[in-house]
């Protein structure tokens, strides 16, 4: 099997050029003008881009997400051919064994290939040393969660502080959920003892301020620890600025943000009825000037990623979400993983926000190389053959009918989108075209990372 | 009963200049020259100084420090007419019942006036709600620790911000002691297991990044509960620039250092043996960097006042400290009430670092302000006739046998001084006289503190 | 003669509290409660304010504000008793030479007291040595322009800095007027050569960036030069922060604002037709965002006086400033040297914004110590008995028939005002009353000003 | 002509991996595994790097360097196949004929590409509308100089603002030499004053305040004509937080720092007898607190390029420099150019402080990138192929004697290198060999620069 896609416009983070991708079997072999091999299949990319496939770092697949075939799908379709999903230990169960448990969901089922983050869920000694093995089992990063006290998520400083210093030993990426429990407890109890329920009170009951406290906390106790961290879905400017700070005083801190954080705003939650349920997902939406700072955070590299932390909750906006009675027993998380591509294509690189080689780091450079997978995310030599023909004459809108995540709603609704990816290959093979999908079920890959990611570049040598 | 204290320098927080001050009884009645009044007593302060006395509003008295007639005497002597004593409650009993405990101790062995600060140790809902009737009791403020996380006195941020919540309502200052807990915990534990037991790694095990992470967690939760703040012995660089910063936020955020932080730095606990000991307290001793941060911090008034954290000890060095078998148990605290003047004012005003206004400031007129003492810390027309003449010209050396505080160590021994209170007056009584002790025990008063003290100023109007 | 104060609040930059104010000829003598004096005069002040006179360091008297004795009456009227002026040079004159022209134009015309700043108009090498003689002659302070290049005023770096070299070593405090000239010259000429004539375009010719500019050139110069330096009428937030964060730095950086800058916004310049003429003034005025963050700077202490920049111009608005054909030859100048306390009180005391301490600093007892006149601005014993007593119940309207300058507008009509001066005494005596002047025409007296004034505290020791 | 080079690590801004870069003619055409092409010419890359042939954008080659063929030899040697000199005008003479001019010294003397920065000597305003028509001529970039007042380098703010008004309208880029002229004049003028002659006092009379002052207002102007700007020579650490907060703000501000300020310090002027006169340039080397500054801002990418500012002054040290009779006189410059990777790679890449794709960038794509030379700085299909075969196990010692340049004196003798460029071959031909120069002399060629270059990303689309 060879595939060679000939005269598109190659996008990579460092140039683009007009040339041809020879690709054999699922790897690029070859990149050129007017490249004379004899390959199965020839596809002329005359006007389009070619582009590597997405990577998106965080996306709920089997952990909490309900809909495993369906979000693998929408990944296809939208141009992502890798998703990084989390692995959320239970109690008692080892680190290593609830990875191995999360990847046999995803074997299978999943059709674009797909990476964990480790999950602590039972803060002990013990568990902080596995860390130090989680390379071994192919898995480079550990979440941990400041928010959720009173759940078997939330890790208070002792545990965040015990993992890092395991974690930096191994290369391994610690990530954190940022936000202060305690303020959300207070606001949360204080905004329902004064009868605010709807779906707003989301926001006041989790401000700004939260966020900013715990992301300055993790980075200080990153710092107590000597360990790199990544930040995952920043919101806020105030914490943008204060991993930019860090990077001001050399720290190895870095973030990411989503796309929602890009494009939708607190109005969102304050639409008519229960509606702005829909929108629930923490850290909640923000207010417009924190949309505007996180776009120039991307810009100019403080924030190093856009994940979609894509969350397709099994019943949707009528069986799950409408089923909360106040903003605070509304189950979390929005889909998004298909729209990534478009919107930032044409929210970002269409508006001038971004270049076009800025959009190929945060859709697929960067995440692949924050999680440890050196063959994504890149059109290079070598690399896995995951390539987007992308056209950018097409215009269409976002709808709920064309999105293929398997819920009732689509939060980026009426969005007017350019260009779409024409086709996607994974590995070499066809699996989307024209917002189909058209692959095979479960034809994604377990990738294993590798640790001393991109976070410790200037690190630990 | 009344007292003309003649040409003397009147220095005030606003200004100096030569005059005569009038009291009759307890109360400052006249400033003028060449006042024509007739007093029992009259004294020629021509070539001294006449400044308020002292407030320190950082004492333990009968919290924790053990001795109680010395420490009040050698305030005094040092030229501090009112002490601020915290009144830490114990589990089960009222907040308001704990100072009633407390004054009690002091009523009858306290020689200068003294007054209290609230500290929650058993923090629950029905405790919280106690704050808004601290008041009612003559206190107006309430401490809080952030740090000794596993003792009563730890309080986490739901306890902290439940406590803003209400003390706002009611004009009462919050006070933290701001150092990360689990950062202690987990370093403490890293150095005892490598043998590290030398006073020296008091300081390793609370770094700055402790304190600065702690300072600026309180600072997002007074934020958060839109409530003024007092930070207690501030001791590092980047504490100071969090309330700075914080300030240029326009928000009321404030907090005071100690006379130890300001001349005093690690090297005295890396002394030979465990002599380092005696220099335990918490936050420890920081490098010179931070002590040249706060010189400019008072001078700048971005710290607002100078406590002294008087803890004199029972058993003092041999009988306490010296018992400890490593640095993590061994007592905190250090004495200091006696030399807060003494330092002040030759490193700081001698030394061109403070002005003369400025020194009282932080010595008396501020202090004064932040607990609620409108009759204290100010040479004005009604106030009490707390009155120091100090010579600028006498000249010695600290040394423990010249210290009233009933230890065996004084922290400061060798430090050359310049300038000595001749005469203190407490509320136009003759209380101390060339460093000696002339008053009679028990001759202090309970001052009751009033809400809205200095920082709410531009705030709840 | 002499003159009782009875039972009024007496209101000082550290205190306030009730009590009686004794006045021997010009001097305060006594302060006290219940003063049993044998006084020539006595006034009841229950319910009053008693406050010292104010200081404005900013008023155009003989230099360019052609009003002389309707400047003074007004600053009577208006609760100011000591005027600074400035003293422009003439090419080849003398710098103490111009100096006592100008103080010749005050003598006999002044009814207030009045002190002058050194301006250099022709800058050299003897005339910067000259700086060092300034204090010989009873002027302190210096003032350069940055802006106005082709005029007289225009002073270059290396003048500035030559400048600098001399002053600090006799204790002159630099003042400079900090505008870009060359940004000014470049858009005054590009937007005239788009045809926009209106004076809002004052405002667009002069933007904030030509002050923040030059305000960070004029700090640079003064740290090259080790001098401390007073930025004069500060109307950017950018400036404030540069300011600002110099002070972060240690430097003995300075600045005031003045009280259009508070008040007025940029919206003046856009009335209709020329109106907006009669605000053209040097800085402009800004954007309601720079307003408030001025006020949080003279809060704060960042921003150390607030000075009127009043100049009453020969012809006021019809004869002088409608002459202009467009923004760029206006003349510039506003007055308001009467309105300073009624606008600093109303929207600031009332508002909470200041404190009355506060007030009573920015108002009168910074202002002198800027200047270098001990025995102005403050209520102390030995200080000249420069008093206002205030009642802080009238209410009324600014309009410019109440006015005293002497010119067709006031640039302040139909504000509301909270409380006004009920007497005025200039060193003892009467000079005005309920707003109206009631003194002797020319009373005033030429005011000698110290070196080493309030920006070399903590510095030149 | 055909070349194949085999099985090197390729690295590029992007990535690295393993493969064959294809070479025809000028042109790289082919990147990829065992490609099988039938080439004039195969090398064996195993073990070594490829890498792209250097841009150093700041090279003074007919432009008061006197040395032309040595210059363009030495550059090649040391693995630089592009050179940006600086084509600076006479009076009277227009810029486009004073590129014209200096192009045609390079013409047949410069064995590598080059191409040109315009520089004002004559700023009018007829020179400033020349500006737009500098792409005309293959020139985008416009540089001018703050420093030197009194020579004609000197442009003050009015000519800096009116060249930036008609350059981004055309999309060239502006470069300033930022150092305050007239506290270098004052200064200078005191320390000869003083008797200070030695070639130290260089940096005395150019002290960080005078840069840091320059580049501030050069960012000032640059954000009030709102065009992007690049500061040449960045060599102090508040110069690069000056470009980093306007970066903070969203300004298009951009610096480069070269090869000697991230290598020697102060001291090296402060050489026993005049030797420091070797090290003059402006501005001067700095204290090792902005050594470490600086590495910390090209890691990050607050400074986007490394230069080498090479001048090769006729005479060298014993008949140019050592003929100044004090330090004002000293004739400004050292040589540079074959260095620069050498000390990149082992003082950066060895030691960790930059990544092999940050060293791609600095040395070659980004330079590229700013100036305008799309098919430069990259290893990329359609590119020209300038290649660097690199052999990173070589070590020696950088000494004159192996130095091209043709001048005295070795500013680096004596450091030690890593690494070496085995082949070094412009457009597809080898130039130089293991340090030595084996092309053709006059081989290189002008290369037109396009306008809208790497400021421009983000503006004006």
């Amino acid at each position: 099997m060879s595939l060679l896609i000939k005269n598109g416009t190659i996008l990579t983070a460092a140039s683009e050029f007009t040339g041809d991708i020879y690709i054999e079997g699922e790897t690029i072999r070859q990149i050129g003008t007017n490249l004379s091999v004899n390959a199965s299949q020839t596809i002329d990319a005359s006007g389009k881009y070619v582009m590597p496939g997405g990577v998106d770092e965080h996306v709920h697949y089997g952990s909490f997400g309900g809909r495993l075939f369906e979000t693998a799908e929408a990944a296809a379709a939208g141009g992502t051919t890798t998703i990084v999903d989390f692995a959320p230990q239970e109690k008692g169960v080892p680190l290593l064994d609830a990875i191995r448990r999360q990847a046999a969901k995803a074997e299978h089922t999943s059709s674009v290939d797909f990476a964990f983050h480790a999950v602590i869920m039972d803060p002990k000694e013990s568990v902080f040393e596995e860390v130090r093995h989680l390379p071994e089992v192919g898995v480079a990063t550990l979440k941990l969660f400041m928010a959720y006290k009173g759940t078997a998520f939330y890790c208070d400083d002792e545990a965040i502080l015990s993992a890092m210093m395991n974690a930096k030993d191994a290369g391994v990426t610690m990530m954190v959920h940022a936000e202060n429990a305690d303020i959300i407890t207070i606001l949360t109890r204080y905004y329902l003892s004064q009868g605010k329920t709807a779906p707003v009170y989301h926001y006041y009951a989790r401000p700004p301020i939260a966020e900013e406290e715990a992301t300055g906390r993790a980075i200080a106790l990153a710092k107590a620890a000597d360990c790199p961290l990544f930040v995952v879905h920043v919101s806020i400017r105030e914490a943008m600025e204060a991993i930019r700070n860090a990077h001001n005083g050399g720290w190895p801190i870095f973030g990411e943000t989503c796309t929602h954080y890009l494009t939708l705003t607190t109005d969102c939650l304050d639409k008519p009825g229960f509606e702005g349920a829909k929108y629930i997902c923490s850290p909640p939406l923000r207010p417009q000037e924190h949309v505007d700072a996180l776009w120039q955070a991307v810009r100019e590299g403080w924030l190093t990623a856009v994940g979609s932390d894509h969350c397709a909750l099994d019943g949707g906006y009528e069986g799950a979400k409408k089923k909360g009675t106040n903003f605070s027993n509304v189950p979390n998380g929005c889909p998004g993983v298909q729209d990534r591509l478009a919107l930032l294509w044409t929210y970002g690189v269409c508006t001038g926000k971004i270049t076009r080689r800025k959009f190929v780091e945060l859709f697929a450079a960067n995440p692949a190389k924050v999680v440890g997978l050196p063959n994504k995310g890149e059109l290079r030599i070598g690399a896995d053959a995951d390539v987007v023909i992308f056209d950018p004459e097409w215009k269409g809108i976002i709808t709920n009918k064309d999105s293929l995540h398997g819920i009732d709603y689509e939060p980026f609704e009426g969005f007017e989108i350019q260009g779409r990816p024409q086709q996607v290959f994974l590995r070499g093979r066809l699996v989307a075209e024209n917002g189909r999908f058209v692959g095979e079920r479960g034809m994604g890959r377990w990738q294993k990372c590798k640790p001393y990611g991109l976070c410790y570049d200037y690190y630990h040598k």
